[in-house]
């Protein structure tokens, strides 16, 4: 879908126009070394996603002069925060030469407020920014960190990223956001458009429509300011593993765990890892198989026993003063309990004083529970190698034991059949399971290439089949991602497009996230 | 505002249509009682927000229909569920001559998920519905029910009504929608637009923006069939009460409750009342003062000593098993007991079985913390007789003890100087207060009608100007409360509008709720 011609005079007289705005300095023009905007975990398919430049605003007023000029000459613009959705297209655009609007010169952290517990920032803040500048303040605060800790705080909340202590639905953190529109207009939302409020960050509502959830996962606007709900610190930690012995313990293991999730006796997303998931962090693929293919069940068993892994690896935390930890767990063992084999392990973290538990105080393996960032998952991402690549599979899937062991069995035949391995988890949330299937693959085999490309696009059809559907999807995935969510004949795309054309009318941000395109593209899909 | 002209042959045309496609009994004319979309708490206003007649489609395709029919002769429509939304206008319409579209119709509790304790409800559900299902199936579930339990379920929860329970942030518990735009289309947000999912009510996100935020307070879509989380019943609760004794304790007090919600250590909205808000329930006001002008001081403390209240009142309750109780209460009676003189009660009401504690267990008064609708507190709507009107200024306040007090010591002020008693309360959700100030006044008494009225449009100005803002207002001070929501030059509205134009061109729903008017209607205001 490229609908709107893009004639290199007009790019030319953009990136003109832009550094005569901007400045050389704010500008990464076509001849520029743009590999900071490839997809790092591309499968081939580069020249489709290749962006014909960047440019780097430093204030809200340079977002606004970077619109105008994009309005003029009819240029599509792709908005990053720090590009950093590895396995979903990191800073490469949808709609090949777009000009990448790259916000990580938008660094501020505008306001940590410690009585209250949030965070005001920009979209160049990264985990690892925001987690230093508590630290070095002695805040008594903690953040939800996703796996990797380099990304943007903004962007990860945005596109519903995950954490792991009781604030890890980033998204639903979200309290207040400035936004710049298509046509240069700031809004700010909620609480934040009465002058002089101190309750932007606080009330989650505001008087009228609320309009926070409309610029996620969006093309609607350029987020310049969010507001996010920050944890105060508890007075402890129970880090807690249970470990199934069976494979056939994955459908009891969610039906015990989505009461306590439910119930919020578990108040964080818990995740149960498969054997490899476990695995594929500790060393690379070809300590355990040489073979090709997918590994054998025997390599499986192999790598638990020399692990010491359950079938299945149950991983969260409970927060809270000790009273409340032990009261909890004891809800918790018992209901595992029930599971023949099963292991039930925890560890605590308490705080050595009255001023609760410090994040730092938090050793590792805790400290992830902790919200504290890392970069050791990266180590996963070296799996196969240098050159692995990665693409997650990930579907909304209803919390039944039911449910899960038909996803599951289901993936991982898919999984064999195009020689993958199968690399997955359950992540529960309150009352969903976020299913990840990390499709890792060797990038320099075209083989394993197309054939992690067909696996996804058959597994988003089949599941789509079944009324199960994923929250994020690479870019290559988008459309066909979207296009599940039918109910009406695409009535939802009609409705986003329908706002996209009244807040967008020449198309220029972020044509196609998301599966939503401006009119001037929406010709070919269409035909 | 009133820019469209509504002709009367207009409006002919459109009863005679309406009543064509939908048959007589479906539709109320101008010669008809309507009575039932007349403001019930009026000051005198009547004529401004009188309805021309009403619509009562039994289903989304005649709700289609009654859409097609205003879209053609340009009548607007007044959506309203039930229209009990009592001291905000009840069922009468922003703009005279509007047909009320009234969807008391559409009451079907098309399910109730017992395993994932959810409803989908349709508008014309009420609290009193929805528990009775419940009761009747024996099912193990919890609602959260607002202070009347007449209302209906959807239309409370899209103008962010308030229970007590956990789950009583109603707007907070919104999971998936299904609307009907201007256009006739339909449209189901989140999971809901995936043909076959299980887990429309089970995700609040989905794929690309989440939409549900942009149907609360809202005129963008008619609402048909609402998600809405339920509350798995716990094994106990605790009514929780403490007195605190002296006026100036209001401080202290919040600066205590305010880490306990934060913290969700306390895990309901927390009511702390003053004297006058216990007491409206109790007996009419003349069995205390028969005076003019507002109570002094001494009839206060005269109440207060017959219903042995404190200065300061505060309710709540604790959720879990009796460990978590017992853990909990702890915490909150350590935090409390600082205070002089406050007096910590506690009332447990466990499960008397492995099924848990059914709501209709727990007697009055605790009931209300169950959830359990009622309709006692019409009492409070008696207090000055019969023809006692009621008005409610609810502005967001930020938790501390400093802000609360600011905000008390302004409102009472200025209602002694209307002659009006302060009856008021703290709402305290998680990270913010809601004040209600309970504006009670004699209907027949045209002096006090007009003190009421401009003390409340004094309120909005003052406490504006000092960034603190009303998140609903009644239908003659929504253009007021929505212009102080000001920033960049009222960019909100500006926004609302944009996307208001766009779904609904012709201005048909609910125009000047929340005080976003359609293009047609805006000609006035700019002037």
């Amino acid at each position: 879908m490229n609908g709107m011609s893009l004639s290199p005079s007009r790019l030319d007289s953009a990136f003109r126009d832009l550094t005569c705005a901007l400045g050389d300095d704010a500008v990464l023009g076509p001849g520029s070394d743009l590999s900071a905007y490839e997809d790092p975990y591309s499968f081939g398919m580069a020249d489709t996603f290749r962006s014909s430049g960047a440019v780097l605003p430093r204030s809200v007023e340079e977002v606004q002069t970077v619109l105008a000029i994009a309005n003029q000459h009819g240029v599509p613009l792709w908005t990053i925060s720090l590009g950093r959705n590895l396995g979903y297209g990191g800073g490469a655009p949808r709609v090949s030469g777009s000009i990448v609007l790259d916000l990580r010169r938008l660094n501020r952290i505008l306001e940590v407020n410690e009585e209250h517990a949030y965070a005001l920032v920009e979209p160049g803040v990264s985990f690892f920014d925001l987690y230093e500048h508590i630290r070095e303040r002695g805040l008594k605060l903690w953040i939800s960190s996703p796996a990797l800790g380099w990304g943007s705080v903004v962007g990860n909340a945005l596109e519903r990223g995950l954490g792991r202590t009781p604030y890890g639905d980033h998204a639903a953190q979200i309290r207040g956001l400035e936004v710049v529109l298509a046509n240069g207009d700031v809004v700010r939302t909620g609480m934040g458009a009465l002058p002089g409020a101190d309750t932007w960050q606080l009330f989650i509502g505001g008087y009228g429509p609320s309009l926070d959830g409309l610029f996620v996962q969006s093309n609607f606007g350029v987020v310049t300011k969010l507001g996010l709900w920050l944890m105060p610190q508890p007075d402890g930690l129970m880090s807690c593993r249970v470990r199934f012995q069976r494979e056939s313990d994955l459908e009891a293991a969610i039906d015990a765990l989505a009461p306590l999730r439910r119930r919020e006796v578990i108040q964080s997303n818990a995740q149960l890892a498969n054997i490899l998931h476990q695995a594929v962090g500790c060393s690379p693929r070809d300590r355990w198989y040489g073979g090709s293919g997918a590994m054998p069940g025997a390599v499986l068993e192999q790598i638990r026993e020399d692990l010491g892994l359950g079938w299945w690896n149950l991983h969260f935390a409970l927060y809270g003063e000790e009273s409340m930890l032990d009261a909890r767990f004891e809800i918790v063992r018992r209901a595992f309990s029930t599971i023949p084999g099963a292991e039930i392990l925890g560890q605590k973290y308490l705080a050595s004083g009255a001023d609760g538990l410090y994040a730092w105080e938090v050793e590792r393996p805790g400290a992830h529970l902790a919200g504290v960032p890392s970069l050791s998952a990266l180590k996963v991402l070296k799996f196969l190698g240098e050159d692995c690549g990665h693409l997650a599979f990930s579907p909304v899937v209803a919390p039944t034991g039911r449910e899960a062991v038909k996803v599951y069995t289901h993936l991982k035949a898919r999984a064999y059949e195009h020689g993958i391995d199968y690399v997955g988890n359950f992540t529960a949330g309150v009352r969903h399971l976020h299913h990840i299937f990390l499709i890792l693959y060797d990038r320099r085999d075209a083989e394993q290439r197309s054939s992690a490309f067909a696996l996804f696009e058959t597994l988003v059809r089949e599941m789509g089949q079944e009324g199960i559907g994923e929250y994020r999807a690479h870019l290559a995935f988008m459309d066909l991602v979207g296009a599940q969510y039918s109910f009406n004949d695409h009535a939802l795309r009609r409705f986003n497009e329908t706002l996209k054309d009244a807040l967008d009318p020449n198309g220029i941000l972020s044509p196609g996230k998301q599966g939503i395109w401006p009119r001037s593209f929406r010709i070919e899909r269409s035909r």
